[in-house]
């Protein structure tokens, strides 16, 4: 099913968007942005998008059934490579400025197209135009996303279950995605962190042979819903927490909280950053504070915007973020708390429902 | 724990590699290049590789403890970004001729070097210069790529053990990943396909909510263990076979067994492909044959060579690749049968444990 219509898309942005930088046609490689614009889920694609007559999707033979039923726009179905349909369709078109992504052409891919290209054709370098339009999401994408959250803390809730002291951070993992794909998940968002004891001061600590023994479990996971996707770190303690434990524990919480305050439209992201570096501040903890606070997500795991200390872009309602702030400390264990968030009207809402209160198991 | 290190590499290879295409050095930017020289499995890395002074690599501080424990190269912590700190290694190492990966670096990266490299220097494309280091594996390697097949062998007996009729696609992909990450995987090598019925005729169908009946089960299934993939294709047909089910399977093991007979060094992986395709002339399949009949496959699922009609590339002894001929009827259904296979001295051996007698469940 398409995710959301070329149709709708032009509508709402195409125009404004291929007229400032006036291109006569925009090339999009980027799987992603064909997904978002088509709602095409190959793994082969482009498209070619023009102001006024529309977007052709370009794949290959192995997609014709697929494409047909997932898209509504026109279809080239290429047998000799997407490069020589495009361009053959670009001669055809008789346009002069095609934009393409300079973030996601490779320098051999723009090599065989400048070659290639019509005489009078030129090629001009964009940059996110798309991917500013998949920052704010439309009500299904919300839906999808809201979904993908709900899912995933279920997903926590059940593999919590099978849990027993000498586990391996790995099978605690392979339980984790199993029970997000049980509840209807396509696939992690990522490599499922499971962090035990020290391993937890790895911020991008991937689950291994270690066996999960008494102390902190750091756990961050997420799933692809529909293609939209979740993203939630938990902490549990395994045993009685220590004071130590306890006191960073509420630095850290406390410091989320303040982030998800300072979240409403209008705000800059790098806002929303400070207001978890300050708090962290109080307690001393912020030179343990060695990332950013969080990222946009949707048909990507890590998507604009950026939500760190220097970021400029404000927020507007119906753009997901997550928010997770997080310490570390090398030979002792490293705690982040992490919601995906949704900018509202008003503020905004928390889409990860499990509770953040300290939790001993 | 280091892959591979990177003085092993240099001996091996990397005079002859830089000095053909007379580079000074070698920017690797794809982080799958990036792992085999170095072991390093972050998100966020690049290397630079001397004819002389061997390997930098080039990551940022959420890996400081990580690229300790896996590198045994030199490596910087870039603080602002790695394309600053390469740029300083580049002028201090007063280099000239710098290649990169044409396939790996966009059009934007490469502005952002091309504006701020050394006046001396200059950047200087090359195509697949890892890559095909890649191709050859080594004894490790090919340790890692046969544990992997064997796991996934047995993940897939483990979920059809749980099978039972009226299952969703998704959930018996759901069962055959879990059961490979018990069996100690780190993921799935690609979205596990199980396709029913008319959906086999899809060759990239994904697991969707269909609910499996008798008929034909269409499941292709890999994962990546210790960095190396495994790849798949079984049939099994839910009930009692038909005769031109049975006449069909026939065809394509047959063309499979005669592509695996065509396997030796030597050979152009185009041969291997026709053979596969005569055989299917014979049955008259040859135009339900939609594909190439296999790809190597190693740190990445799809890695070259190409194992299509026109290909050129002559297998070695130590190359892994697929071999995986199908038939797809739009309307009826598809068969696809695919091992993973070694090329060897002798000719090849075949790493898929898994029968491929007709199977009726």
């Amino acid at each position: 099913m398409p995710i959301k219509t070329v149709e709708e898309n032009r509508r709402a942005f195409a125009p404004g968007m291929l007229t400032e930088p006036k291109l006569d046609a925009l090339l999009v490689t980027s799987l992603h942005n064909v997904r978002y614009l088509t709602g095409f889920t190959g793994s082969n694609g482009a498209v070619l998008l023009f102001p006024d007559k529309g977007a052709i999707l370009f794949t290959d033979p192995r997609y014709t059934v697929q494409s047909q039923q997932q898209v509504n726009c026109a279809v080239r179905i290429a047998k000799g490579g997407l490069t020589k349909a495009i361009l053959h369709e670009i001669e055809r078109a008789a346009v002069r400025r095609i934009g393409f992504e300079q973030d996601h052409l490779t320098v051999a891919q723009f090599e065989v197209f400048g070659k290639a290209l019509p005489v009078r054709a030129q090629l001009q370098p964009t940059a996110g135009l798309i991917e500013r339009l998949r920052m704010v999401k439309d009500a299904g994408e919300i839906e999808r996303i809201r979904a993908s959250c709900i899912s995933n803390s279920r997903a926590l809730d059940a593999a919590l279950k099978r849990f027993r002291i000498g586990m391996r951070e790995s099978e605690l993992a392979a339980e984790i995605d199993y029970q997000n794909r049980k509840l209807g998940a396509e696939a992690p968002a990522f490599d499922t962190i499971v962090a035990a004891g020290e391993r937890a001061a790895l911020p991008h600590a991937h689950a291994g042979a270690t066996k999960i023994g008494p102390g902190i479990l750091l756990i961050d996971m997420g799933a692809f819903r529909e293609g939209y996707a979740s993203d939630m770190t938990r902490m549990v303690h395994v045993g009685r927490a220590t004071p130590k434990y306890k006191r960073a524990y509420r630095a850290v919480l406390e410091a989320q909280l303040a982030a998800i305050d300072a979240v409403k439209p209008g705000v800059t992201t790098g806002s929303v950053d400070r207001a978890a570096r300050r708090t962290l501040k109080v307690h001393g903890l912020e030179r343990e504070f060695v990332h950013s606070t969080g990222h946009g997500l949707g048909l990507e795991i890590h998507e604009a915007p950026r939500i760190g200390q220097k970021d400029k872009t404000r927020l507007e309602a119906g753009m997901t973020i997550t928010i997770e702030p997080g310490v570390y400390v090398e030979g002792w264990g490293g705690i982040r708390i992490e919601d995906t968030v949704l900018v509202t009207a008003a503020g905004c809402e928390i889409l990860t429902p499990t509770p953040k209160t300290l939790r001993e198991m």
